[in-house]
């Protein structure tokens, strides 16, 4: 872990190399997938199942049973422990509700000379949800990804998870169950990706994959999008804790350890303009260290890229938090809502001390596939405009068309273009 | 140019081939691509002005001359002549009423508990946008790419247009001053992208580039994205007139060959169930193929990709184009609003024999940057929503914090996350 004062000299440098992450092609890895991808391509089934034997060491009898039936995934929502159903499904029902404020209608306007112009928002047909399997196999990615689908109107949600050695996660059936996944099929890295970008006689080509996966899926993913729509890549996860000291340090502790729990190269950054209050937490993070399941992916992670950093005061805070762009932004602060205006670049905001970073992985509402790496600068959390289209609209009127065609006309001609030019002149004696 | 019919044993087949287009990587393309990016990385300025000098025939006295001053947009937008002119400021400002209707707003709503959720959109800082120089220099994609930004309230809008042998395109100038462009940089190819992604002592980096390109500018754009956000990667232009045999075959054939002009590898497809209509509107595209500019182009593309398909129906011929998923669609028949339901994927859509396909690229409003090669199934044309990011905004109340955590607790445990769960667990204890 790195401790920075915001006053050192070669602090803007330290804190540049600290933050900057730069994903990197890896060349051999690259070359697999495209072989995966060409073998289920041309292959379809037969290499789905040759794949499945080696990497996921499951040997199938048939093509029909690289498909896990609906009434499996029922039959594990069925058999939870009672308290896990309900917390799954009043989780569903909190994302369902936030994400359907993103619906957007179509629209059409008129203008001055009788044009119709217009924007017509359709669903996408059938979306691919990639889900890890193993021991990262969480529910809570199945309900972030499939409901924004499921709002926006997808026709058919196409879920694949690979199942090493034959395990299966009953929260991930569950979970699919929940969200109203169609069909679900026991396939997982770039051969799933394959599958889902191209088709195969089982599995049905998507229009787009989403999900989270390691390597081999992100490059899969990179390699098919053109042929079909992805997500965006995402890298390591992030948080950035920013603190006035009105939190208790032992609470600041867990919210920095529950991204440092993810991932080896997970990252989390604190920053206060308070010393003492940054001695407790440094003190709280290394006890509660002794406290976690997965304390040793936890440590890694807090010793090579975590940070705790002294600022100057609140504003300086939020100026480095927006250099970061960090993916989970809490601002642990008696009054989040006079900083708010000050950040710019951020996944999610966490306002105030009650808020933690955890209620948005799961219940609170909002999607937990958030942009990672700075890229909150530009992009956005996943949600209900990643599964939909927009197509224009565009009706000229008899009478309308001759002032737009005479325009096109002209424009057309700067540019050299004949035959543009001549099929707006045509237009222009119709409306005549 | 191919003739078809569905009624064709082997029309399927024939059909998928025609529009299949798969743009495949170059390995050679690549590496000089990779080389350029990491020498402006590295070495700004100095790259530049080399690979300006090597690319573009152009040696600049220093670093200063990269820039064009804004005042040489202005002095060009004046030095038109006042017909152009005119158009220029016509189309921009029905451009920019089109995409005002795009714009969404913030919003947050409160939960049954007292918690809060909202949802904030705030317009990308700085955007980059490329434009190529030399004959395919086009005023009106400067429109299109800058205005959407403006609209979002981008508030620094940078462009790059390579000037081979110095020759600057006066109607590009004058476009970016009508569409209020803040930074002009004379680069091109990946020199510019690099300059762009990384910024340089000049050229400052931006969050996000847009813009067509040839091969080189394509290549770069999709290796830095991650570093900063792109448009999608283009095609080439397509359209498919679907016609009842209402509109004069003349004006189909301009309509046909406006896509043709465009580029050798252009396709132009067109789709009736009258056989004396497709007769027609076969020899019209040859007659005005003798009476264009880019007469050569044009051939080379009607030639090796265009098509003209008798199909059974009008429904059949609908069912052939949401198959093709065209960038631009015309639906050349007497009462468009009936066939437009049928339709599912397309980039944009020209209602009737009025709206023919240039009107849309220059002056109509709506964007003409366009999804190609099918990715209309699952994207969308250029638009506001590409220059704004969202930001999921989560506050929990003091008093309606127990429940979330409570939910959050449960499934945290559930996937084996104990610094998430215990995160919540904090906080239940301060609601209560």
């Amino acid at each position: 872990m790195k401790r920075l004062d915001t006053r050192q000299e070669d602090f803007a440098a330290t804190f540049a190399a600290l933050h900057g992450w730069e994903a990197s092609g890896d060349q051999q890895v690259e070359e697999r997938v495209r072989e995966i991808l060409q073998a289920v391509r041309k292959r379809g089934n037969a290499a789905l199942l040759e794949y499945t034997a080696r990497f996921d060491r499951l040997e199938l009898a048939d093509a029909a049973a690289l498909e896990i039936p609906l009434g499996d995934c029922a039959a594990a929502l069925a058999a939870l422990p009672a308290k896990g159903r309900a917390a799954l499904q009043a989780a569903a029902e909190r994302i369902r509700e936030y994400h359907q404020q993103q619906l957007v209608p179509s629209w059409e306007i008129t203008d001055a000379f009788g044009n119709q112009l217009g924007q017509r928002v359709l669903p996408l047909q059938r979306v691919g949800i990639y889900v890890p399997g193993g021991k990262a196999a969480y529910p809570s990615s199945v309900l972030m990804n499939a409901l924004p689908a499921k709002v926006a109107g997808v026709q058919e949600i196409i879920m694949t998870v690979p199942t090493p050695g034959g395990e299966v996660n009953p929260w991930v059936l569950a979970a699919a169950a929940v969200a109203g996944v169609d069909r679900v099929f026991r396939v997982g890295g770039a051969q799933a990706v394959a599958a889902l970008a191209y088709g195969t006689e089982s599995v049905p080509a998507v229009d787009k994959i989403v999900g989270p996966g390691n390597i081999y899926v992100a490059t899969a993913k990179r390699m098919v999008f053109g042929k079909v729509g992805i997500d965006m890549i995402a890298g390591p996860s992030e948080i950035l804790v920013l603190s006035d000291g009105s939190a208790p340090a032992e609470w600041l502790a867990w919210d920095l350890l529950s991204q440092a729990e993810h991932d080896e190269i997970a990252q989390s950054i604190f920053i206060t303009w308070d010393a003492a209050h940054l001695e407790a937490v440094a003190s709280a993070v290394d006890k509660a260290l002794t406290e976690l399941d997965r304390a040793p992916i936890a440590r890694t992670s807090w010793q090579n890229r975590g940070a705790l950093i002294l600022a100057r005061d609140a504003l300086e805070a939020c100026t480095l938090a927006n250099q970061v762009a960090p993916e989970h932004l809490e601002l642990a602060v008696e009054e989040p809502r006079a900083l708010l205006p000050q950040i710019t670049n951020a996944g999610a905001i966490f306002l105030g001390i009650h808020t933690c970073e955890a209620l948005g992985d799961y219940v609170a509402g909002p999607n937990h596939v958030l942009p990672t790496g700075g890229s909150a600068r530009f992009s956005s959390p996943l949600g209900v405009y990643d599964f939909i289209k927009r197509t224009s609209l565009i009706e000229a009127s008899p009478a309308g068309v001759t002032e737009l065609a005479s325009l096109a006309k002209t424009l057309a001609e700067a540019e050299g273009l004949t035959a543009h030019a001549r099929s707006a002149a045509a237009r222009i004696q119709s409306g005549q």
